[in-house]
C-alpha cells in the first residue's frame, strides 16, 4: 500500500494524546485576549477573585449543562480538579473504581490521594457489566471513574444500555459517577449519546476541559455536579490554589461569543476525521486478525495484540524502529482478580493517539507496528 | 485631623492584601499577550508541556537568583507551590515552624497536609531567637516558613543578623527554611537585606510570585531551591496539574523583556510609598502609645491592641462603622507554651494591608478603629 519505512524516517510518536499543532488558535485566542483586558473585566481578571472560575464562563458552562452556576467549578484543568476531588472524596485505603484501561494520570492521580484503585475491564461498548456487579460484591467504590465517550485510551464508547445500568448501579450502591467528557465534542460520525448526567444526575459529577477543543496550554478545565459536592470542592480549591488563572478563562468565555469556537471545532473535525479512518483502515489492513473498538470521534484507538503475537519488549524494539509507543500497563490499575492479572492484557495494551499524526504517518506506523508483532 | 467619617460613607476594606485596581496594567499585560502569541512560541503556548514552567521566563528567574533553569519551578501561584512542596516533606504529624503570627493561607495549606504548625513569635526585627532555641529543643521541623522582607501580616523586617542566626540553626538542626518573598521587590525606602539563601544556600527554599509585581490573577508563581527538592516537586507538579498556565508565564516574559517591569515597579513604588507614610502617620497619630513595625516596602503593617483596650467583638462593631477587618487569629498557628497562649495576642491583632486604600481612606480607617477600641 506504502513504500516500505525505514528507520532512518523521522519517528512517529504515538505517545501522546495531544491537538495537532496546526489546530492551536494563536491568531484567535490573541484577539479574545486582546478583547478581554481592553473591555469591562480588564482589570477583574488580572486582579485577585472568582474563586469558582471566571463567572461568565461558569454561568455559560451552567448553562450548557443546564446547572446553576454554583454546581460548576472551573479550575487550572480538570486533571487538578480530579485531584482535588479525590482529595475530598476519598480516606486512604478508600477504593475507586476505573474502567480498565483507564486514562493513566487518572490512575496515578487517585492512587497518590491514598485511594486503592481497581480496574474494571472494558468490553468494546463499555464496561463489562458483571464484572462490575461482581466486583461490587467486594467492594463500594466512593466513586467509579468513567470516561463514557472516546475513551482514553481504549477508543471504547459506553452504549446507551450500558449507561443506564451504570446510573442505576451508582443509584442502588450508592457510589459516585465520575463521568470524564474531554472528547465528547470531537464526533467525527454517528449519534450523540446521553451524559450520565442525562440519565440521572444525582450521583454523577462531570468534569471536562477545553484542551482538545481550544488548547490544552490554556489549562482551562471544569466540574459540574450538586452542590453537596461542588461547594466544599469550590473552597478546597479556594484554599489550595487561592484563585485560578483567570485571563485564559475569559478568553475561553470572549472565544464562545464571537462565534469562534463552532467555527474551530468544525476545523478540528475536518482534520481530525481523515486521521481516525486512516487509524481504522491502517489496523484492518496490517491487523486483520485484532478485534478493536472503532471509534467515531476522539483522539485514540486502541488494539489489544494477541497472545501468539511477539510483544516481548515491544517499546525498544519499536523505537529502533522509528516508532514511539507508550507502555500499555501504565493504563491499567489492579485487577480485579488474579485470573485477569494472570491473562496478562496490560502487557499487551497498544494506544495508538492519532489526531498529531498525518494520514500518512499513522498508516506507516501500524505497518511497522505490525512486521514487529511477527512472531 | 479629619472631618468625622460617619457609617454612611463607603466601607474601608483593610481585609484582603490585593493590589490597587488602578495598578493592573492590562494594556501591558495585553500587548505581551498579543507579542507571545504571534511570536514564535505562539503555538508552543497552546500546546502541553514545559512541566517546570515556561522555558525562557525560567530562565530568567534562575539568572535572577543565580541557579540553574533545573533548580527553578513556574506554577499557577506559589501558593500552590507550597502546597506541592508540604505534599512531597511532610508526612502527617511532622512539625513545621511559622513566624507567629504568619500568612493564614500558609499555616492552613501546611495543616491540610497534615503537619503540626507551631508559631515562633515575632520581635519588631524578626524571630524572637531564644523562643526559637527553646522551640528546638521541643521539636525538629521539616521547614521554617518565613517572611523575612516587610512579612504578612506584621509587616516586620527580618534583621540582617537574624538572617544569620536562621541559617546557622537551619544548618545545626538541619530543617528546610521556606523563604517567601513576594513583596521584598516593593521597597520605597531603606536598603535591602540579603535574601536567606544568599548568607547560604544549602538548606533554603524560596518562593516568590509576581501576584504583587503585576498581576495576581495570572497566577505567576516560583520556588528555587537545590535540586534534591526541585526535581521530584517538579514531578509531583507535573504529576498533579500535567503543566501550568503557559500563555499568561510567557508574558510575563515578555514583559520584562520589553522593559514593562522596572517601568511598572516604578509606578507601584511612586502608589504605594504614600499609602504606607500615611498608615504610619495615623497609627502615630490615633495609635500614638502602640509600638509596631514600621516598614519600608510591601503591603502591610499591622498592630496588636493593649489589654485594656476595647477589642471584644471588634470585627462586628467596626463593620457596623464601615470598618473591615479580618480576624486576627488566623494569623496565629500554634502557640509554643500555654503561657503565650494565655497572653492572647491573636485575639488584639490588627492586620492593615494599605496597598488598594487611599490615604484618605487609611486615615479615616485608623481613625475609626482608634475610636472603636477606647475602653
Amino acid at each position: 500500500m506504502q513504500k516500505a519505512t525505514t528507520s532512518t524516517s523521522s519517528p512517529i510518536l504515538f505517545t501522546r494524546g495531544v491537538p495537532a499543532q496546526e489546530a492551536l488558535p494563536t491568531a484567535l485566542m490573541s484577539e479574545c485576549l486582546q478583547a478581554v483586558l481592553a473591555g469591562p473585566d480588564g482589570k477583574t481578571v488580572l486582579q485577585y477573585g472568582h474563586n469558582g472560575g471566571y463567572a461568565p464562563l461558569r454561568q455559560l458552562v451552567a448553562e450548557q449543562y443546564q446547572v446553576a452556576p454554583d454546581q460548576v467549578l472551573i479550575g487550572n484543568g480538570s486533571l487538578h480538579l480530579q485531584d482535588l476531588l479525590t482529595a475530598l472524596l476519598v480516606k486512604p485505603g478508600d477504593v475507586v473504581f476505573t474502567e480498565q484501561p483507564s486514562y493513566d494520570r487518572a490512575i496515578k492521580t487517585f492512587r497518590r490521594r491514598g485511594a486503592k484503585v481497581v480496574g474494571i475491564p472494558l468490553d468494546l461498548d463499555g464496561i463489562h457489566l458483571s464484572a462490575l456487579e461482581e466486583a461490587l460484591t467486594q467492594y463500594t467504590p466512593r466513586f467509579f471513574y468513567v470516561i463514557p465517550d472516546f475513551q482514553n485510551p481504549s477508543g471504547v464508547t459506553t452504549s446507551a444500555e450500558k449507561r443506564h445500568a451504570l446510573v442505576q448501579l451508582a443509584e442502588k450502591h450508592g457510589f459516585w459517577l465520575l463521568e470524564d467528557v474531554p472528547y465528547r465534542t470531537l464526533r467525527y460520525s454517528g449519534e450523540q449519546l446521553p451524559l450520565l448526567r442525562d440519565i440521572q444526575s444525582t450521583r454523577v459529577l462531570t468534569v471536562s476541559s477545553y484542551s482538545k477543543l481550544i488548547s490544552p496550554g490554556i489549562r482551562v478545565g471544569y466540574i459540574v455536579g450538586p452542590r453537596e459536592i461542588i461547594k466544599p470542592l469550590t473552597a478546597l480549591a479556594e484554599e489550595t490554589i487561592l484563585a485560578p488563572v483567570l485571563p485564559t478563562q475569559a478568553a475561553v468565555f470572549e472565544f464562545h461569543q464571537r462565534g469562534f469556537f463552532e467555527q474551530n471545532l468544525a476545523n478540528l473535525k475536518q482534520l481530525y476525521a481523515p486521521r481516525l479512518q486512516a487509524t481504522i483502515n491502517a489496523i484492518k489492513t496490517y491487523l486483520p486478525d485484532i478485534a478493536f473498538a472503532e471509534p467515531e470521534g476522539g483522539f485514540f484507538i486502541s488494539v489489544t495484540l494477541p497472545r501468539e503475537s511477539n510483544y516481548q519488549q515491544l517499546l525498544s524494539r519499536a523505537k529502533e524502529e522509528g516508532l514511539m509507543l507508550t507502555d500499555g500497563s501504565a493504563f491499567f490499575a489492579d485487577f480485579l482478580s488474579e485470573q485477569e492479572a494472570q491473562a496478562g492484557a496490560n502487557e499487551r495494551f497498544v494506544r495508538l493517539p492519532f489526531c498529531a499524526l498525518t494520514p500518512d504517518e499513522i498508516t506507516s506506523g501500524i505497518q511497522r507496528l505490525a512486521s514487529l508483532i511477527q512472531a
